[in-house]
């Protein structure tokens, strides 16, 4: 029984190289990083975190502080499961999802960085241990970039390594969306994995007609084509059109996963632990995923997702996504044959590099 | 054109008289109360405010301050329903309900009260118009009352005035529930409404054991006999046993409201504009409910719900909650004739003493 002796929030605001666009969050100037410190009465450490697109990360942090940090003190921080619960239920009237994954997702993950120090052993074993690495591709948030650029950006993905890209649609046009599929297939060849990502600015009339225009350039997945909402509508443009669809970045509680499973009859998921509920709750998803014959993807957060897609029989793909969080780390993601390598040191791997990320730490 | 000049958001942490317990949000020993303030650039003011049971107050007033206030700042007070869905949009990604949605309902509110009072009209004639009265029924947060203390908190409702009352059930054994609600319907008499409560304790099977149970005993309603989140659930039990389900006090976003009505079969829909978006967000629930033919309720912050329950021709029940907020405002509830009676000032109607709040304010 090792009991926990504080929990502290800290909150980042990172600014982007230049303004990043897609089709329904507007424009991204800045990411929130929010961290949480856990720290044991023998003196030991845990540090988790969560992001988000530079809005929520006050309310993020103030949850962890003075809700979740006074309601943890004391209790053995060794049974991770079962304060996953007891934070659920602590805070469920103004849960279930929202801020209160953001929040709960930050704490879980330091507590799996204490069990895994404390253990001697890294996230990819802890989490299943099926292999140390997976297939990744490049996420861009490239909706505004003018084609030339865009292409210029696919490429770079995979001048970096990976065999695999993603865009943004939801261009004014139908014609445009397509145009811009067309040449990005073009460019990247027929054997590299491509994914396109609405995130879910169409109809599901809209999607289907989009989903057949593009029918022979293999699209491996059309990621948020609609509301993540609108379970249903999934399964819908499925069966209309024979292309898989996924999503994840939007469901945040077991409740969400088991509805979008059973009702949207997904080609991929892709839970993402900064916001599920940690790892934790990505663990919940990925057991749905597996028992549902879904392959477990991610979105965002690659530096501790690899080890965790890296883990499961069902692993499909992580996304190495926007966001620079490699320069905030002291491990960069390492892509080897094409695959991303978890990294091997007892705890979740991820370590901040405080002193880079100090000048963007905003008062609390 | 008038435009919003500043959002302010202030907590307060009311003390309850007694520690109030029920079967999964444990003690309640406060309550918060996050108001926002609306200003707008020729001076004029609005309030609006949420609530909950004494847990993430703090971040539903960081969202407010860091997140909604200046996003809203300079954009035209007027189109309150634009703004209800802008407010969602931008903050999509740590949405979609949670906090978001409490933070939105006390924003929306103070729109609400600038509205009426540009209009000069009362919120029960903005909101619908059909009458200006409605039922009503006392709720108590009595799980842990023993039964002696439980018969005369009922009584206590009767006697001021109110001809409907609802106890919370989810004792250890079925047997000490099913004797509470047979002393309940002795003490309270043939002809008085009387709901149950078991705050989703229980699972399906029994959920059902124990309607059967107490099938004589003239149930108005079953409210969260299983977790909010189990929508067909709800359906299997009216199914199997004939009585009504109620819930909405868990349901944040439109979605919810959507997937529980049309999976649900429930006798009530029970939406708190304090969780739900607020007045826009609680009337986009009543439209639903009028559609699926379900008499619309409402729960906790009776001082407001009033004016919305008596507008609607659907109209149904309001909640009399056990916090006391009618010490805190200058209008304390009014009834007549067994009728909740909403106020006819313009604007919401909910006036706070703030002299009598201030002592429980919390620093930000
Ligand atoms: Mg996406
Ligand atoms: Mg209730």
């Amino acid at each position: 029984m090792t009991r926990i002796a504080s929990v502290t929030a800290r909150l980042f605001s990172v600014p982007l190289d230049e303004v990043l666009v897609d089709a329904k969050h507007g424009s991204h100037s800045h990411f929130h990083l929010i961290t949480a410190t856990v720290t044991l009465e023998d003196g030991r450490e845990g540090i988790g975190y969560t992001y988000n697109g530079g809005r929520g990360g006050h309310a993020t942090a103030a949850m962890i502080t003075h809700d979740l940090a006074p309601f943890l003190m004391g209790q053995d921080a060794e049974d991770v499961e079962a304060l996953y619960e007891a934070m659920q239920w602590h805070m469920h009237y103004v849960g279930r999802g929202g801020i209160l994954s953001f929040a709960i997702s930050a704490v879980d993950i330091a507590l799996w960085d204490l069990r895994g120090q404390a253990k001697g052993r890294p996230l990819w074993q802890m989490a299943g241990g099926a292999g140390r690495t997976c297939k990744a591709y490049g996420g861009g948030i490239d909706l505004a970039y003018p084609l030339p650029k865009l292409l210029t950006h696919v490429q770079s993905y995979l001048d970096a390594g990976l065999n695999g890209v993603k865009i943004k649609i939801g261009q004014p046009t139908e014609a445009e969306d397509v145009e811009r599929i067309r040449a990005v297939r073009q460019q990247i060849g027929p054997d590299a994995a491509f994914m396109i990502d609405a995130n879910y600015s169409m109809t599901v009339p809209q999607a289907i007609s989009l989903a057949h225009a593009v029918k022979d350039q293999n699209i491996l997945w059309f990621e948020e084509p609609i509301l993540p909402d609108n379970y249903a509508g999934y399964a819908e443009i499925t069966k209309a059109t024979g292309m898989a669809t996924a999503q994840g970045e939007n469901l945040h509680t077991i409740h969400d996963f088991e509805m979008a499973l059973a009702q949207g009859n997904l080609g991929f998921l892709q839970p993402d632990a900064s916001n599920c509920g940690g790892i934790t709750g990505w663990l919940r998803a990925s057991d749905l995923a597996r028992e549902a014959d879904v392959p477990v993807c991610s979105h965002g957060m690659q530096e501790l997702h690899v080890s965790l897609v890296s883990a499961q029989e069902h692993a499909g793909w992580i996304e190495v996504h926007s966001f620079p969080i490699d320069r905030y780390t002291t491990r960069p993601l390492v892509i080897e044959n094409h695959r991303a390598v978890a990294p091997d040191a007892p705890g979740t791997g991820v370590v901040f590099d405080w002193p880079q990320l100090m000048p963007h730490e905003v008062a609390l």
